[in-house]
């Protein structure tokens, strides 16, 4: 009897997860001679845990391919991390004892560093427990910071979005700078790592273009070399445009966010980054500012994915059913760049106790000297990573985005299992 | 010898104000049997006080033609309000004294409701000074809010851009709401009307669907009722996503943004409606959530305009021009919708004098009946107007956006003037 497989997507969802769970559910059914139904976990993990498994093989081929093209997780996603095999035993244990009620043989886990590590412990205790499952990690980050992998999937469409938006918003102030607003600070995703904010600097080729100032996490933050840059760029361009991570922090790592920083008035300012470096302008040196954040649109933001990226994360979906059919275990797909000077990457296999628990950052020599900006390494690293426009299609002026049916298999295992 | 035109790109630019003034050289280039030199304002009307006129001719038809899918203002554009008659008659007997320096017979203001008016005063005050000026208003606004016209070129792709967020941030949270953030809030532009906020209606299609909750300045904000919604939203579906105007407000006027809220210590909160509304939302509920500032990025995004949106404002220049020629004046060309079951438009004429200083704000048939939605009739005004997708061309994975050269013609009336 063929083995079934489980796939569960994990941690924050991005334009083009679901371009792998198509990768995943596509490639299973070209291969419907050596493996069974795909089950994907309804909300991620969690749906492994309670057993509430969705049985894709219900979803038309229509509804699949369409996922290559729909933003968000499809099948739900959750930020539950199993706890250590010391801690919370149990809790892996629940998760083999569904998989063997569903004759489930390959697990295939989308997600970034902490699915990695769960789904290497999946692995290992599958093993231990006689029942062996084939436990194969599938890249996905916005944040970029798995190792190995040259990139992740996911982390291309929003750093094409970034630099999208930072050229447009600096082309709308530049318009006005004159007369009016001289400050646009965009606010980008990255708490620990400025892959994201580094792309807002694609959107400019010299020094003097925008974004003039970009705040990466990896950079302590230096208020009075940081308002001097400001004033410089008011100044030299008329107006300046600021790129910052969410996750800029002072040397102490405190967070500019919320470390307590103080309005004019004394009190603590609330409300994120951007307005927190909007309203240091303008005490400080009294010019008028706009702002934006992000947020969710811009990991959101199918409409504007980067083709490469779509390509990339639909491969590493494909590839890791692949690698599950060879009899591989314990590995990640990765994207590995070739030498040469135009861009091509193929699909390399990383062993996941090298992924696991590793991150990422920005290295030294992809930011500038100031600090302030990009170097032209980091601009050859990224700039291929957005290339191409891969457009979902479109009814009545908006995007034709698929839901899946969702249907749950009956459950098996005769208990409930409670998730904290 | 032939008149010139001058051509002023006034207040918050768009990402369609280029198509508007590439209408504009285009057409006046197809007649140059009829019309000399176009010379357009450097940041707005400042540049013809200033007497800093952009030679146009200057610019290559490629550069020309690029303006059509080029966010921004290219020429730069300014908030600069002409005070009355009364009060400054000078300003507009400067305009008149730049206007005759450089033979200009045609002038073209590509603005809002204020420029509306200052167009039609240059119209009546160059009679009366025996230099009579062809003034003709090319209407622009993201606000939607002039009369006679049905819609406001601007308006289309900002509501595009608000629709397709609201749309793919909710797949993103909806992903996650089981066990994680169920409360998205995204902030449009609209200090006084509510037409962009409405815009994210579109992206849901029935009461369950997302978004849940629009806020419009049109409606007072009654606290209760907008906490029982979010908590409802929440226990039915799993989740609330809210769009809010900027200009939301208290039965009062005051606005939520800068109405004094405090947060849970007693703070005064800074930052915006998002932020205010999200902390009132966990204060009183619980909730965790997420918020987007769109600002600028919206009016900007070029990169997902409305195809109807450039079609009407390459149409409202090109008409613009033709009317001068045709010997109209104190007009704006508006856009009429025509009966029937499929969208269809035209250009017809307006009077300046009934669109000058007038406001067109939401109809209340365009709200349901908690206040809290749009209604059908809303759908039907708006879907027309963000449909079909005019993508510019990209390189290197960025839009390929243009820049005028920008020489400005040398000055003639041997004397500066201050602008304050």
């Amino acid at each position: 009897m063929l083995k079934n497989a489980f796939y569960a997507q994990s941690g924050g969802v991005t334009a083009v997860i679901n371009a792998s769970a198509c990768g995943v559910i596509e490639t299973a059914r070209a291969h419907s001679d050596k493996i069974g139904t795909v089950f994907a976990g309804k909300n991620g993990i969690i749906g492994a845990l309670k057993e509430e498994l969705i049985d894709t093989s219900l979803e038309s081929s229509e509804t699949i391919a369409a996922l290559k093209h729909t933003p968000g997780g499809a099948f739900g996603s959750c930020r539950y991390k199993l706890k250590s095999l010391q801690d919370n035993r149990a809790e892996y244990e629940r998760l083999i004892e569904v998989f063997k009620a569903h004759n489930i043989g390959y697990f295939f886990y989308n997600g970034g560093g902490d699915s990695a590590d769960t789904c290497l412990k999946v692995s290992e205790l599958s093993q231990s427990m006689g029942y062996p499952i084939h436990a194969v990690h599938i890249p996905k980050t916005v944040d970029n910071d798995l190792p190995i992998t040259d990139n992740c999937p996911g982390f291309g469409s929003v750093a094409k979005y970034i630099a999208i938006a930072t050229m447009e918003a600096s082309l709308d102030i530049v318009s006005m700078c004159a007369s009016s607003t001289k400050i646009f600070i965009l606010e980008t995703m990255g708490r620990h790592a400025g892959w994201i904010a580094a792309a807002g600097g694609l959107a400019g080729k010299t020094s003097e273009e925008p974004p003039h100032i970009i705040l990466f996490p990896e950079v302590a933050f230096n208020e009075e070399a940081f308002l001097d840059k400001v004033d410089t760029s008011v100044k030299q361009c008329g107006y300046c445009v600021i790129v910052a991570s969410e996750g800029a922090r002072y040397a102490n790592g405190d967070f500019l966010a919320d470390s307590g920083a103080t309005d004019v008035f004394g009190h603590k300012q609330l409300g994120g980054l951007a307005p927190t470096l909007a309203e240091l302008i303008k005490s400080k040196l009294g010019y008028k500012h706009h702002w934006a954040v992000a947020d969710y649109l811009q990991r959101s933001a199918r409409h504007i994915a980067s083709a490469v990226d779509v390509e990339q994360a639909y491969a590493v979906g494909k590839a890791a059913v692949e690698f599950a059919l060879a009899g591989k275990n314990s590995v990640m797909p990765a994207i590995t760049r070739l030498p040469g000077p135009e861009y091509a990457w193929h699909i390399t296999e990383a062993p996941l106790n090298q992924v696991a628990n590793v991150e990422k950052f920005m290295p030294r020599e992809f930011i500038s000297d100031d600090g302030f900006g990009i170097t032209q390494a980091a601009r050859d690293y990224l700039e291929p990573l957005i290339a191409g426009e891969s457009y979902p299609p479109y009814r009545n002026g908006l995007p034709s985005y698929t839901r899946i049916v969702g249907q749950l298999v009956a459950p098996k295992t005769q208990r409930s299992f409670d998730v904290n």
